[in-house]
């Protein structure tokens, strides 16, 4: 990484930081054999149709590459937030249908899957190397907690602190769903089971993942991500080109079989990203608002 | 509804359209108990943290009303939508755990529960009155689809199109997930199951949702938002108040034991508004590069 | 003015406030008979071409009257900033040629044309009244001081407070020229004359009217404004209308002569809301940076 | 300058144009003996009372070294405009006192002072080059003409093209005033005088400076600018220091007399930029309305 711009002397001078992180390792020659053909599962068809025009040599903004930019500027949001106490930590909840039973937070950097849980750590390796000796790929979900922030974070009705985590989160390629606290299982639930009931000010429960009308409660933030299988897969497929023929296509060059492990430090990167944006306007509203002595707490 | 502004002679002006609907059917009194108290499920406790004044007479923004306006403008976009093609449609897919088991959209305006399968329709009606019997509520799951969207809308990288939508969607109270094609099914699948494949420039499946890297595919947008059973019970629960002190809560009052057939015009509203934003920024960003002769299409 | 939202019990509650001035003594009928014709001065030709579409009853958005709706929200925005000890005041410097000598601000309010020079304020008065003698108008100067204002205030680059305070007062119709400090006078002097010196950590003088590199100097923000005169005279003008044709036009109708003493509340006011709006970024961004112990002030 | 992103084969691909421009002939030594000092007429002061940290290595984003991006990029915003048939043209009308008095376009680009006037450019020439005898500096004015512009561009209210472009343009350094058409002059002229009638659909004068009502009136936008005289002289000047402590101070090191000259392509790309966001701005509302057939011309 080069440091372009908004340090001085080893702090920052209120200029906007500007990153370079150049694209070396790149072997555009692997994409020579796709130029005109739309790869299953890529961005290559939708940014045909958009643009017309098609930087073939690799996926562009469209490859995991762009997720760089995201970890390198998310270091500095959550290096602001862990001093105010936030801390923000993603893990992987399933790879290939294996599931995490022990979220032992501790285990994560332990094992190369990024799983609290050792004994699934092997099996979700395995069933990792299993789809890659099968030229296959897995998907699986990413578990995301974030502690440490207060309540009163978030906007009601278009600024939603969960919207906007969604909205975010959801901008990282590979994810096809979100939730956040029970998430799905809500659907099946009555009223009684879901609410999260009060004692002495405490909340007793935490169904809805420590946001309430879009707003922190204080309470732990949990939200769950679904990450779709890796697109490149060195097996025949069928694929149209540019011009509307057909071609058997199989994808070579350098693909991970899961992307899980690689995608948590994204995840944790975008949440501090965001979480900074929403702190920060809301500090600026609090701050509009205390002239009117009308907040009591000055979080 | 009155109209403040933007027509003129039934035609709109350009000046920007305000519409006025005001709260008349409140029964401000049916809250003055709960004056103090945090209700279970609420956004009571995080908006008294929040701003630390509380405007008990209701849920205020984040009551179901607020939806009021969301529909209201959303009707105007969709008209603009529909006079381009696309078709927005929202039901039921689940409620208190009955399942639609077919998909006939003309089923859905034909009972009251907005479902498209009519004998799962009398099922999801019975398990919407049992609740009501039991003093309970259900949650549910609406599905989404969208035809007629051509190729190419949303952006790269954070302007996704599902990024976009999930931010849009989220933000209607009480929706805790959000999943768009296979969803979270994904994780437990293989790249080879996953992939679109393509013959004839045709894609022969739609497991993606209608959105590959973030834009358009061109195929139907396919999404399901899982909906938590209503908030406002008639039974005893805990709840705090301002103070800390303790109480056994009963919310009396107009609530509906199921909010999904009312919000399905909500999340159709939403999905339209989000859409032509998109479609507009799209515009005009396909305008500046055409000056550029860059794009084959003239959408 | 009729509040809508975001006030309770005589607080602001965080909710937008919202409010309704009705336009009631609208008299439609003195525009019919320019239905189709552009008046010279007026934004009906440039309207016209922008939206095809006129709504004749009266100038629409291109009236005097929507200033209402800044003066109302900048009454607010003003509450506030003189809570922080800012004292925003503007005043005719000039109307009609006639020029105000001394700058004695108690007088402002003491005479129609809120002068600060008692002895100008007659000469401006007659000027009106000449002027509405002869079926004309006249233009003139306001001069806006801003004090109180702390140093720091605005952004480098593209944020400038000057920049912004500009693209503020010149969205006020009838605004053709903005100047800060010595102004256009600046063209003619030498950079020895210009530069304010400082001694003592004081500035010797404020020929840059407060403003430094686009940031508040915390010096007495000084402003110019040179507003046309008003465009509706009771004099045969000729004029085009929509279909090409010519006519010889009379305006007749409600119109003052000047609109420099009723424009002196809605400069204030746009002023107002501009450096709230430039106040809270600053906060918003000076939050993120204290993490790093980078400000010496906590303003 | 270095093409970071968004051009293959030649070609912008729609991802966004990055632009590295290294600051390489900086000599940083010229700078450290202000390492302290408040130069006057420069940010330093205000800088540092904003920030709190000083990057006393030139003026850092208070440097004319900034405008290098706006050149840049606005090059990029000119050709889009010139394919459209938009003419930006801006030249020194004043410099030092001495005023041009025939404008002639042709001439702008054969004198080094870019002034549309032969005779006037030897004058102008010498004043500065007396400036620089006597260790001082001189000011000027700037006019800028854009001709081929459409009538209806620009919003009403807040978006008029004025506020816009004067926002626009008074983000560069060392302006101090703006003024569109007949500008600080129609302060002493009547409604007679300045009301531009029209014939034939024509209009038979542009004392407005080609915006009615902030919206284009399709005759050429004429506007003239304020440039202050450069703040660095090599003459002995007060000044304190971040101490409080005061100084005589001497500013040496590569300073131009006049910035005119070179300040002109800045005013130019600064109006390309600004007027191509309006231009799509104005193309993303016209496409939504266009859906209710009201617009007339598709421009």
């Amino acid at each position: 990484v080069e440091i372009l711009s908004g340090v001085f002397e080893g702090k920052s001078t209120g200029a906007p930081i500007a990153l370079l992180i150049r694209n070396r390792r790149q072997r555009s020659r692997d994409y020579t054999p796709f130029k005109d053909i739309f790869r299953p599962g890529h961005a290559d068809f939708t940014f045909w149709q958009k643009y017309g025009i098609r930087d073939y040599k690799g996926g562009g903004r469209s490859s995991g590459r762009e997720t760089a930019g995201r970890v390198a500027s998310g270091a500095i949001a959550r290096k602001i937030l862990e001093d105010n106490g936030v801390k923000i930590r993603a893990f992987a909840l399933e790879i290939g249908g294996v599931r995490a039973e022990t979220l032992d937070l501790a285990e994560i950097e332990k094992n190369p899957v990024r799983t609290p849980d050792a004994q699934a750590a092997e099996r979700m390796k395995q069933a990792i190397l299993d789809a890659k000796e099968a030229n296959n790929s897995v998907g699986g979900i990413v578990q995301l907690q974030v502690t440490g922030l207060p309540a009163g974070l978030g906007d009601p009705v278009f600024g939603k602190l969960d919207a906007r985590l969604g909205g975010a989160l959801l901008s990282i390629g590979a994810i096809k769903g979100f939730e956040v606290g029970d998430g799905f299982e809500v659907a099946q639930k009555t009223g009684r089971e879901n609410n999260d009931e009060m004692k002495d000010g405490k909340f007793l429960t935490n169904h809805c993942g420590g946001v309430l009308g879009g707003i922190s409660t204080g309470e732990p933030v949990v939200i769950r991500l679904a990450f779709k299988p890796t697109a490149s897969i060195s097996q025949v497929q069928q694929a149209s080109d540019i011009h509307g023929a057909n071609h058997e296509l199989i994808v070579e060059g350098r693909h991970d079989p899961c992307i899980i492990p690689r995608a948590i430090p994204v995840v944790e990167s975008m949440t501090a990203l965001c979480l900074l944006d929403v702190w920060e306007i809301q500090a600026r509203l609090k701050r509009i608002s205390s002239c009117f002595d009308m907040f009591k707490t000055d979080a």
